[in-house]
Order: structure tokens, then C-alpha cells, then sequence
């Protein structure tokens, strides 16, 4: 093993769900050393967390500027070589972009960017720099989405012709009926999150999942969105129906206001020969159903399992790992990466899957402002 | 208890599975007698079948012009009280209008009629004859589902904001893959079957769950269907995007070609202040989910049940009763209703629910057709 | 289909959970017409309940030494053919014995006796009347029961190694922490119950569910009972360890105090190939698992399943079927087996898991009694 | 945050399932410094790991007698304070007996040791020497099984009357079936893993479970075992009866022959008033079931959940953590010990729990031994 990767992160200070996240994930494989950081604009919250971090106080930064700046006056074996950003959504592109053009290779947290717009410049930006850029869609990370991944590839459902996904969560509504609170929480001002409450945060997630499972585009949506306050300008709740393809129909459904759900993202997708269900909240167990045959249930570690799939678990079957190790894989696959291996498209989502996240998320909004109309995305 | 009350059917012969259901359920609580029926127009196999359930032959009809005018001669004590409909779509109107313009109270499977015109005639007749006119949507005849309207009308979800129900099957797979049998089996045909395969069949049935456990009445629709073969024009999957009042929006989710799934009709309604789930294939098991507290699992039997659920259980706790039961429950209020004793609404689905039902069926289709528009109910 | 056959019933008057399933049951499948009963020893209430379920009073008889000399009186064509042995545990020995010694067939719940000694006695009867003898362990109806014993004799699971049976309940808690409650009722009175609660009741059910699924016998067992009380001498909870055979090992446990709990009976058997689980409470679905390949899930009414299965399968796929079609299917069989037709030994229980089941209470109560020591079985 | 603890480690190289849990929860809660090692005593594959690891080789040590001797003469600021036991069963006990008699806290594997005096023994070094000494029982640092035990603490259950633990993997199938095969694997040759396999190897976390959840003390136990074949001595499967008071009585199942099941340990605990289950496969969801409210599914990360459990959850309800955040949980009580700070005695188990397992794997065996007859545990 070659040696670690000195990793920067941007964001996630405190008892943020995200840095805590990202910094389990990056330590579990044994390949990244943190060495650089701006975890806040509040430069004495920053040093503090930097010391209950352990971190030697050196190259903690005022803010991202002088992080950019003097990490790139360093020797080249000691500057960050990947900086994970995971800032508010308005600010992964100008960092993003800032990083890339300082050839550094990015970890970048969802939504990319705020608009399509920005999303393309990033692409852009990362194909001139030729650097690893790597969008933190972690649910792909987990050992049974990559076999459901590659059993498709394989054929095992034959042709497809429904795909239903769905990412249920209740929090906003602790939030959302409470006015002081709407007004106030960063993730439903649009100037902070971007166009979408609930589309941008979850419903993007629902829809990678669905391009990386099936391997198929959507090509266009017509959604129908709940505002529930006049206001508060976000979606906290959404339906889009898809087409996939000649006669490959499909919906998204997204809530932040389905009372009593935690975290849940399920997907289901039915072929001509099979069909696979996958929940989030149960990662270690994949469905494959079948008119004729019994339901059978995969599960992580086994031998029957694809390359991709294990390559992704660490323990013997039963031993449940989560969304750390999720996020871990993706890590993973971005450290062989970086350290120029060959590596399955599958292992961490790119730039790419930005661009697309970030097509529909303008799309879905257009097609309910336009009065619930069809409006393609991008081939 | 007062005497058995006298029941006639049409349709339902051989291993038909609507036959058996209804058969069972009329026997489960001793309210009912088989006198007479018309079980097929075949003339032979209808005698064979009577003698195989060894009915007496003498009131065995030919057909059920046959059977309406033998039945009405017979003495008040002796004639059939009421006539089950279990024959294919096209034919419920006719028969279910001359038997309510002689006097005989229906229970008739659905879809009601294959119009809305029609269903309204037959309001019209029904509210004539002043008789009892029940629609088999079996499903609500389960504790459960009985239990989640008693509370929600108990205000347990507070306002609910957004309502999800899938109906999911596999088996017309086997059938619209094979163009001979597309073109022969009668619910693929619209003749027969009426305008839609897939929302007329099911996602009726998940409309009518919606409106039953929710006591909120669908405004208006905005589907989207998937034909497979250019050759049928039978509707095998849908979605149907919904409008329930102000900010209450959701969805049903509806397929033949589901592939894998056996009878997957579920609903979910998250409201302000919590959330219920039902599943069909798990019929004993009802959760009510929060934000703040543990998940609940309600069962049938319990005292913590409301009258309508206790009504409906048999057996004590962890016995569990099924689909036979349900349908069951529906004829135990149906022979309340006909025996003039008081009862709850709730206890079986009327001819309102017919004229709501084919109102949606309409309505999604011309949504579909139009183009995927909203297409108003009628209030 | 010949007639039906002529039932007659001793017991289950009243809400008694076991007299409805029995009439529910016995109705099902169109096999039998209940013509006779004495279904309490209080007259009126016989008669009162017999008008509930608007029987002709005629063969409504005030007590059981009457049901047999007036039914036995009359044409072979018209007395009963079979009885229904329903009443508290300690009649069973008496009624069956006199009921096969006057010629008719018996279907009798369960403990078939009170003592090892009377169900030898009833097996001798039983064989020397030649006639037809079911008892009603009701679980082994379920079709997926039945499916688990197929599979297990066509060598699915390899050799048997380990066996592992609970029946866990909790309805006991509120009687017997209630002084009153635990000196009235009769299960727990060793004279009208026998000389066990939780093994006699719920126990002997595991027990023969073991036996019937594997093909295997019990050999010896060694048990330890939980009495809670110094004033009540019935077990209320034990586990029983097993010897099935040479390294067959296995256990089973049961509890009338297991809070909570509703009717959950529930088995898992493992083979040097693989394994099957079974629930009661979720009947409908069989795991069979294995080291190597994904588990597979069994549904009824799938091709793939056998014809034993089959026959107990009425509706499609997705249809729950519950408990009472459960015993309808020993109903069922039992009147193939009256008319003399061929059937399968697994389609009901009969005389000799009766007296089996009596010799594994005994043999587990003399097992703690003993000290908690090996008892064998008879072979 | 104070700087990070000096970890040692010895065994745990390679792919070892042992290795890789205790050094990923060591550096998920950024309390650890991994700083020196014998990961196996084959010296050129324990450096070759060391690298692999990207740690410095100055520290990677020769063996276990080296390793001692260097870092005790190491600057107090600079040597390991405290050292994780990953090797074989039979090295548990030397090992750590001399880290804690030179002065290092320990972090063990369970079986702490092969025999009960050799625990005793242990006992009496980690009073004198003061130290932390934690034995990894990692399934009580589950935020569930905490939560379980607290509200037990708080009486929810009522008095206890029944206890059921399982622990069935089928892992061992593959071995014990193939002559050669279970001749030379470790874990079945009783001089390196102790004298039982099941009992000793997965039967005592069923134990220490209970134990840890119910605050209860198993007095005595009887035990019957499964040995497959002559040639090899050890049990792969068993069954214990239990005695944990007066009318407290229960039972561990435990197997490795369970085939298909993967890690299935498994708890329920009967209270008078309710009862509680806990499943290791899905570990984020604990039961609370009653005799006469609806289940109750708690989860983790909620405010209704203790302290205790809250400790030991990172992110927000619906992320799945799994069993390396058990681990780490452990280590962060460790940490937090080892720190001088007040820690809740449920945070890591302890050399009394060492002492107690020997002395429950010691007695199951003499008990199978002798007979099947009951054993006392020490109080």
C-alpha cells in the first residue's frame, strides 16, 4: 500500500452529520491522513474543533482563500492532494471550481452546484484539470446497490419497464409548521440551498440511484410539488414521474414532510424476467423477485456476491456494516483513483452524475412551475 | 339471529378466484344461504358445478334473465333476498339494474359498471328500490385498514399533507408478453373489461382505500400510463398523481407488469402529527409511525381496537385471519344493513363508492389521453 | 362431488375460539353440513346458541350420552357420519371412545387425552372401529407446512442436525398473577386440563409440528418447567431439550408468560444442506436458507410448490389466506379420507400423533419432576 | 479533547475479521493513535502488514516479549498506554496478565482466557495494577442493546420470568464436515481455542448479553451439546438451560451448525409487565412488546432513547451505523476511562465479565459432561 493521501475538508464542523460522515469514511480503509482544514468561517470554533480533533493547528485556515493559497506554496509531497467540501450547497461551486483549478482532486458533497449552469463550468473545469472529482452520493456505496448494479448489467431482470424510488424523511416537519424556524434554517432558503428544499436534498439522491443502478437516463420528468406555507418558497414534498425509454416508465416520490420516516430511500425495479427491491434503512438485504421463483434475499460477503459488491464489505456475512462503511467504499474507490489504479466505474459517482443531479433538480422545478409539464433533460 | 337470509349468485364458477371468495365469506358467519345462482352461461358446467357444491338443481337458472323472472315469482319467503354480481365488468350494469328495479338487494364486485353514466344510473336506481347496494372493495374489510379509518377520524394524524398507495402485480406478465393471449383474455379487453386494465382492475382499488381510510375525497388526477404493445390497447401500469384539498397531494402507484409482486397493495398517509402504513400481505399488522415516539404495530383483536376493527376479528390476538375474513366482514355488514339493524359506514363500501371508482377510472384515462393533465372529480 | 358429509359437535358453544373455527372450517371447502351438536351441557344455552346459528333444534340434544343413542337410532342415511370432539380437554377420552365405538369417524382437538394410558386405549378403538380419526393440530394445515415436509422428505436439507420449536404466548400473565383468576379457570386445573398447562396446551402443538415437518421421532427429552406460584400445580412456561437421533439434537420451548406475545409458534430445522424457518404468525412465508446461496422465500399457490401445498392453496398468490383455511385443509382432508378416497398421510393428524402427544406430556412432566433427568419415548 | 491514547496491538493481521473491527473502532471516534505493534508472530508478514498500513516500522515488534520490553522503556509520554489482545484464545491470558503487570491498560477478546482460574487470576492482576482492562463483548455497545438494558434499570419489564438467547451461525459447516479440515483449523483443537467451540466461542456473548441487559446473574446451568463426529472433541452446537433467580428461568441456544444463518444472535427477555427482543442482524430496531398495547419499535438516536444509548449514536435516525460503531462505542468508554473521566458502567464490559464467562463456559461443559445435570455458577 502506497502511502496515505493527505486529504483537506472544507465544512462540517461540530456535530454535523455530514463531517462526521466524511471523516469516519476517510479514516476506516486506513488511506487518508487529514491533514488540512477550514471546518468553519468562525475562525475560534474552527481552531477548537481542530483541537478536539487532535489536529496539529498548523494548517487550520482562516478561511478558504488562504487555504487554497497556502496549500499551494507547499512542497508537493506535502500539500492536501484531495480536499472534501462539505460547505452549504451554495458553496461547493466556487470551491469546487477554485480547487480544481488549483489542481487539487475534489471529494464534493450533493447537491453539486446550485444551478445546471455552474454544474457544466464544473465539468468543464474538471476535464481541463484531468483530476479525480467525486460527488458524495453515498447510497452507492453500499454493498447490495453495487450488486443490484451489476446483476442488471449482467441481465438478470431483462428488459426494464418500471422503476419506482422513493426517499421518505419526516424532519422538516419540525421545521416547516414552526414560522420562526422556516424563516431561518439555511436548508429552506433558497439563496443557501439552491432552488429545491426537497428535490435538491433528497430527491436527487433517489434519482442517482436510479441511473446507477439500471445503467438507463431519465429523459424526461413532469413532477407536482407541495408548498406548504406562502411563505416559504421551498418544496418540502414532491412527486415526478419518469420516462426512462420506450415504455421504461417510472416516478420518484420524495418527502420531507412523511411524518415518522427516518432516512427512507427504497428503490424497486421490475424487468421482463425479475425485479429487485433495496431499502436503505435495511441495506444488507436485496430482493430479487421473480413471477415463478421464490423471492431470494442477497446478502453482503457472500462468494456469490459481484467483485464490486465485495469489494465494498469488510466482514463475514451478518456482521452488519452501514452508512459509514458506505461512505468508506466510496473513499476507496476515490484513493484508486487518485492513486492512478484501475477502477470500476461503479466506485464512486463523478462529475457526470453533478451534471445530471443538477438537470433534474431544474427540470423537476420547471415542470411544476410550468403546471406539472413534461420537460426533458439533457441525452 | 334471525333467519339465514337468502342469497343468489351470478358468475363465479369453476376455480374462479372471485367465485371462492365470495362463496366462503357468505358462509364464515352464518348469516347467509346459498338458494340460487347462474354460476356460468354454459349451461352444463353451471349444473355441474351446483351439483358439485351440492346445491339443489331447481333453482339453478340458464341464464340470468331466467333467474330474475323465476326468483320474482317465487313466494317473499322463499325468493332470494340478494344476488352477488361476480360475472365480467361489462355485465355488472345490466345485471345489477334489473335486479335493484326487482327488489333485490346487491352486492356487486367491481368496477361497478364500465362508465361513469352507467354508475350513475344505477345511484339513481338503487335510491328508487331503497334497497342495499354493496361494492366488494374486499380490502377494506380488514381490521387494520378498518382500524386506520376509526383513528384517523379520531384525528390521530392531525391534517394530513400527503397520501401514497401502490397496487403492484405481476401476473399480466405471463399474459401481454404473448400476443395470442393479449388478444384473448378478456381483461385485456375493453370490451369486456372496460376502458383501463391496470386502474380499472386495481388501482380502483387503492383510489377507493384512499377515500375509505381517509374520509378525504380525491379532487383531481393527473396520470401517466404505460402501454406495452402497440397491438392492446390496455393500460398494464400507471401512476396517477392526486390533489386531495389544500396542500394534501400524493400518489397511486399501479401495475400488472410488477414483475414479482403477488397482491401488493399498501398505503401510507402521513399527517401532521404522525403516520399510518398498511400492507395487504401483511394484513394483521398496522403502524403507526411519529416523529418523536417508537413506531406502533397494532393487531386485530385487541381491546385497545376501535368497535369497527373488534368487529371484524374472530379469533383472539396471533391467529391469523386473511383475505376470506375480510370479505367476510363486508357480508356481516351487509346482512345487518339488509336485516334493517343500524350500522356503521364503514362496514362495507356502497354505491357512492361505485360512482367515485368509475369518476377516477374516467378521469385517469382522459388525463392520460389528454395528455397527461389534471382532470377534475366530480365534488 | 358426493353429498356432504353429515357433522355433528360437542362443544365450543358461545365466543369459544374453538367452536368457531371449527364451524368456519368445516364450511369452507363445501364438505360438510352440520346437523347435530351438543355444543354446552347448560341446556338452554345449547338451544339458544343453536338458534343463533339457525340450526333445526331437532338433533340439538341435552347431553352427550343422548347425541349418541338418538343419532345412532336413526338411518344410516341421515344419523351423522362424523363428530367434532370440541369440549374442555378431559371429555375428549370419554366422548371419542364411545364415538368410535358406535361407529363414527372422529376429528378431536387436541390433547387427544388426559393420559398416555386412554390415548392407547382410543387407538385401539380406533383401530378395531376401522373408521376415520383426526386430530386437530390445526398448524399442520398451512401450506407452507405442508411445503416444508415435502421438501424435507425429497432431501432438501440433507441430514438433520439441529431443531429448534417455540410456542411462546402471554395470555397466561393475566390470569395467573391473579390468585382468584389462577384457582377458576380450567386450564389451569389438572382435572379438567391434565397434568400440564403450557406443555399440554401449547407445547404438544411444537411437538407435533417437529415431528410431522422432519419425519423424525422424539427420542428422549429433559425438560424444566416454570411454576409460579406455590398454590397453582400447572406449568406455565418450559423448555425441553430433544434427541431426535444419533446427533440430532434439539429443543423446544414454550411459555404462557412469554408478555407479549400472541400465538407464536414457530420452527426452524436445520440439515447439512440447508435450513427452513417458519412463523405462524406470518404463515404465508417459508425461508429456506443456506450457507452459500441467497435464502429463498416460499409463497402458497406457486407452481413451484408441491401438490400437498397445492391442495391447501385456494386463492392466488398474495392472497392471505389465515388459520381457519388452515384447518379447513384438515377438514378437507379428513372428508376425502371418510369417503373413502385416497389421500396423503400428511393432509391431517391423526390417532397416533395423539398418542404420541400424550406420551411426550407425560414424558416431559415426568422428566422435570424427576429432577430435570432423560426421558425416552416410546419408539 | 486531550490528545489521542498510544494504542498497541497484538494479532489481528491480515484479513482477520478481529483485525479489522478493533482498528477501525479505534479511529472512528478519534480518541486512538495506533502507534505499535505484533500483528503476527510470523515477523516478515507483520511488517509487511505494518506497511500495508502505512505505519512506521520502528514500533512493529519481533513478538510479544519484545514488544513489552521496548515500550516499557519508552519516555512515559511516548510508550502505548494501553494494548488491544486480537491472537488466538490460548494467548489471551500471558498476554495480558504481563501488560497489566507492567502498567498497561488492555483491551481483550473474549474468551478473556481458556480456563476460569487463569480469569481469576487475571481478576486479581488488573485490581492490583488499577488499570483499565475492557473485554470486547462488542454487541453491548449496540445503542439498542444499551437502551435495552437502561430501561430494563428503570423497571419497564417488571419482574423477569423468562430469558431467551440464541447465538446460530452456520460458518462451521464447511469445516467440521471435512476430516482434514477440522483437524487443523484452530478454533476446533481444544489446546489453542479452550475447551469448547460453540460455548466458548459464540454461546458466552448470548450470555454476557443477558447478563449486561437484564442485570441479572445466571446461578446455574444445564447444558446439552452436540459433537459431530468422534475424531473431533469439540461441541459445534448446544442448548443451556438457565437459572437466574427465583422463577427466573430461561435458555441459551447456541450453534455452528445453523446453516445459513450468518451472525444471528438474538435476545428476548419476558417481563410480568412487558418484554423486550433484539435481533443483531437488524440491530437499529428494539422491540417493546405488552400484553395489551401495540408493539413498540425504538430506534436509535431519538430523544425518547437514553444517555447511555445516545452516547453511542452519531447520526440521525434512519442512518444505518452497524457493528463497527459497537466496537467503537466500546472504545470510546475505554477512552474515556482511561482518561480518568466518569464513565456509566454499561460503556464496556470488564473483567468481571471475563471471570463470569469463564466460569459459564467451564460449567456448561462439566455439566454436558457430567451427564446433563445442573451446574452453579459462582455468585
Amino acid at each position: 500500500m502506497p502511502k496515505k493521501i493527505r486529504l483537506g475538508i472544507l465544512g462540517g464542523s461540530g456535530d454535523s452529520l455530514i463531517g462526521v460522515l466524511h471523516r469516519v469514511a476517510a479514516q476506516i480503509n486506513d488511506n487518508y491522513e487529514l491533514v488540512a482544514a477550514v471546518f468553519t468561517s468562525k475562525y475560534e470554533k474552527n481552531i477548537a474543533f481542530a483541537k478536539a480533533l487532535n489536529m496539529p493547528l498548523g494548517r487550520i485556515y482562516r478561511d478558504f482563500e488562504s487555504f487554497v493559497e497556502a496549500e499551494g506554496k507547499l512542497p508537493e509531497s506535502e500539500r492536501i492532494q484531495v480536499c472534501a467540501v462539505l460547505t452549504p450547497n451554495f458553496l461547493h461551486y466556487p470551491m469546487a471550481l477554485k480547487l480544481l483549478e488549483n489542481g487539487f482532486h475534489v471529494i464534493c458533497e450533493k447537491p453539486m452546484t446550485t444551478t445546471l449552469a455552474q454544474a457544466k463550468t464544473l465539468q468543464r473545469a474538471n476535464k481541463k484539470a484531468g483530476s479525480v472529482f467525486a460527488l458524495t452520493h453515498t447510497y452507492t456505496g453500499y454493498p447490495m446497490v453495487r450488486q443490484m448494479r451489476e446483476m442488471i448489467k449482467g441481465g438478470v431482470l431483462g428488459k426494464i419497464h418500471r422503476i419506482d424510488a422513493v426517499y421518505y424523511q419526516g424532519w422538516v416537519n419540525t421545521i416547516v409548521h414552526d414560522q420562526k424556524k422556516r424563516e431561518t434554517v439555511w436548508r429552506l432558503d433558497p439563496e443557501k440551498a439552491g432552488i429545491s428544499s426537497c428535490m435538491g436534498d433528497i430527491g436527487v439522491h433517489a434519482f442517482n440511484l436510479l441511473e446507477y443502478t439500471t445503467g438507463l437516463k431519465v429523459r424526461s420528468v413532469l413532477s407536482d410539488f407541495n408548498y406548504l406555507y406562502k411563505d416559504n418558497p421551498m418544496d418540502v414534498d414532491g412527486t415526478v414521474l419518469l420516462r426512462m425509454g420506450d415504455h421504461v416508465k417510472g416516478v420518484i416520490r420524495a418527502s420531507q414532510i412523511a411524518t415518522g420516516e427516518e432516512n427512507g430511500l427504497a428503490i424497486s425495479i421490475y424487468g421482463e424476467k425479475a425485479a429487485f427491491r433495496w431499502e436503505q434503512e435495511n441495506p444488507n438485504f436485496l430482493y430479487l423477485k421473480s413471477d415463478t421463483q421464490p423471492t431470494r434475499i442477497f446478502k453482503p460477503g457472500h462468494a456469490y456476491n459481484s467483485p464490486l459488491s465485495l469489494d465494498g464489505t469488510k466482514l463475514p456475512p451478518g456482521h452488519p456494516e452501514g452508512i459509514f462503511d458506505a461512505m468508506a467504499n466510496i473513499y476507496k474507490g476515490v484513493a484508486r483513483a487518485i492513486r492512478g489504479k484501475e477502477y470500476n466505474d461503479g466506485e464512486f459517482p463523478a462529475i457526470m452524475d453533478g451534471v445530471r443531479g443538477m438537470n433534474f433538480i431544474e427540470a423537476t422545478v420547471a415542470s411544476h412551475k410550468g403546471g406539472n409539464i413534461w420537460v426533458a433533460l439533457e441525452p
